[in-house]
């Protein structure tokens, strides 16, 4: 797929549980152009998925489902050793569920995107990574990967539609990957520079490697993180970024 | 909806739960017509409903799904005082889990049975009841009522498309309802009396009450237990009685 | 048992789950002498309780359990329709673990006070009653009640030693029983009024009821709410008018 | 610790959870010595655990308490990827549960054996390993490990008392490790070849491996399975054979 002109803004979202809020969805729905709404096993109460995408479908933001390992307590960023079979079948579960609760709110679910150590296991677990891509084949969507990851090509091998997301507070190795989060500089902390990566990467197609090198990274959505201190008020510069530079801001799907 | 000529069987299955079985699916649904999958909030996990579907999908028989309390420990069989509002998401959630694994597997959901404590709820709490009704609403799909209940009516009355299912294992007292679990004579524990009703229900329509009154009661169904000592033999004693009576077995969706 | 000089300031504690904290702990351990912790039912994982207990033991706070529903999306804030067999087991389970998990922090549990919808069916539903005063004998604790309340009397009966929580930001009738949430006046708003209120405990033994007349009300505790906005800053108020009335601040076991 | 004359046999157990059953807890409590009662995060939901603990006093068994993986769905079979903290103290929140419910049978617990994966894991993870250690050293518990394994060394170089089981129905290797499942002969499938294997470590604390060379044993007891076909007559067998050879049946603890 050749993506269209402009980026997409994307977020996780739905991520309380009961009585337990996480980040401000209504905030940063009025900022993002997709919404990730959890399946219920990493986070997420059916209620509270329903007001989430209520919300999204008030405000036009495209939604995906984004579904974990089951791991409740630990926010599915624990690896859980679940079979192929198993893992297949509670991504269908999840994204099913999601989906008949957009459709109560006028909303399609456009994609797949998963969570947590979920996601990173699918660049490193085949077993796993085929596992969720039979799952996106059973439902029927394209899938949301890390760009220029191992999943992305394995996706698109297995024939499945997939997007790129870029992320504009990490630093990227000259290959195009993702320096691992506890080697230095693998976060960027300064407002301005992940800003600047951002405009980059959507203006450009390109960001500026740890090494200074220039490489070349597909970017169909940039991930912006809604549950860390400041995240809402960052979000909003981001956005207000791309808007001065004059870049639509519209969904990937 | 005038029924067609034939009755349909149904059974809850699908109600396993990780390492532990609930009955024996694959016995019961080469006897069912109908097959009621739990919806993972009173019983069953993912993979092993997929197991269900797919062992339904192989026989050609039409499913529905059977969501309950959030209560796995209880089995659904114990009411929880859910708002209106995380009752109608939950139902929601899990009839589209059951729906995308369905789709999986070949099938559609043809309707939605509620379990355990919800199923007599909905003819006794009106905001239960009016919830699920919207949940059934939010999903299109038909709901399969205890025959002549309260729930039936206001089923009829949302405008939601209502089935009915009647039992041949249970008393009814004269105005219709079934005689409440407890009271002298509410069980029918000889198997030839359960045949002979299961018969004259599909038969002529009409059940014999506890007072000996002979009643009209609708049904569409007849709802067989599977997790019961010899539940397999005798549905199958039930199956072969009907088929001997020249009466057809189809699904009533 | 005739409670000693001065009162006993508590409060729920541990109430986070996993990902999700519920209030600022560690702020509200430095202005209580009792912590209700949470037993994992409603609310609590092993780890965040862990953490709890080991501040509370930091700072000489006294601890409880505080087991509840198994109601986790619900924050045990709904009825569940649990049978005595399970709820007398499901409270010692909890109150175990916490024990296990406060020895292990240099603590012993000194009472048991039941969480959100227990509570409540405490003084209304005997069998729940019944069941939780088996479960404080299993354990061999006391329970914290609320004063002049049905279930503070089942348990004196039953030789349960019981002690009495009361409210300064509840009114009261004129029987002594807090007058329903959702009747007008039922909560009192006027940060003054409470301390005024709990003044009045600390010091006589009264409250001025709702009709203006003065009645006994036995407090060996005064509840603190910390999951609500300003809470904190409220008990840090109440705190400090209790010293400053030099009115002694002690646990009450 | 010099094991005194005598072999204890255990087996795992109050393992269903709400509706659904695990084996036969009665008739394997007629043939074991020590009992590993399931802590509720594998599986054991508190009524069942507490009717399992309650026929264990009737039968003068010994019990332990059986902490495995929070992975109910999963049985506690698959490996959960907590951390050392998280894991410490599921494990003390599971045993503490398991202490005041056996407590309120009229018992002491008296060791602890992990479940399942985690059981494997404590041989192979450190990490793991290493909480598991904390974990009995807080609540002041021997552990029963695998004879032999690097857990059990890792037990005693913690100032952990360890006492050591071994499996009747398992190859070993000449070092004194099991063969692997999944290896050629690494399960004795024939019933008087596991017997024999059985009385061999009673009576001489060796075992014959695979290779045919005899390798010494430690064993405090038998591990026998509850949860296979056949298994409770299998047990009967083991038990009979001992007691015809005159080897006194004791718990270990």
């Amino acid at each position: 797929m050749q993506p269209a002109p402009g980026i997409d803004l994307n977020a996780d979202l739905g991520e309380g549980f009961g009585p337990w809020p996480m980040g401000d969805d209504a905030a940063m729905l009025d900022l993002v152009t997709s919404a990730n709404v959890a399946g219920g096993f990493h986070a997420g109460d059916p209620a509270g998925i329903a007001r989430t995408l209520a919300a999204a479908a008030a405000r036009g933001v495209s939604v995906g489902a984004h579904p974990g390992y089951r791991d409740l307590v630990g926010f599915g960023r624990r690896f859980v050793a679940a079979t192929a079979e198993e893992l297949r079948a509670d991504v269908v579960y999840q994204v099913g569920a999601v989906q008949a609760l957009a459709r109560a709110a006028g909303l399609d679910v456009g994609y797949i995107k998963a969570h947590g150590e979920l996601y990173h296991q699918l660049s490193s677990n085949p077993t796993h990574s085929a596992a969720f891509l039979a799952a996106a084949t059973d439902v029927g969507l394209p899938v949301l990967a890390l760009a220029g990851s191992a999943f992305a090509q394995w996706a698109a091998e297995a024939g499945v539609p997939v997007y790129a997301e870029a992320f504009g507070d990490r630093a990227y190795a000259p290959d195009g990957s993702l320096v691992p989060r506890g080697e230095p500089g693998a976060l960027r902390h300064d407002a301005q520079q992940v800003i600047d990566g951002v405009l980059q990467l959507a203006e450009t197609g390109t960001v500026t490697a740890i090494d200074g090198s220039v490489i070349p990274v597909r970017a169909d959505s940039i991930c912006l993180h809604g549950d860390t201190p400041g995240a809402v008020e960052f979000a909003r510069s981001v956005r207000a970024a791309l808007q001065d530079a004059g870049i639509p801001l519209r969904p990937f799907v």
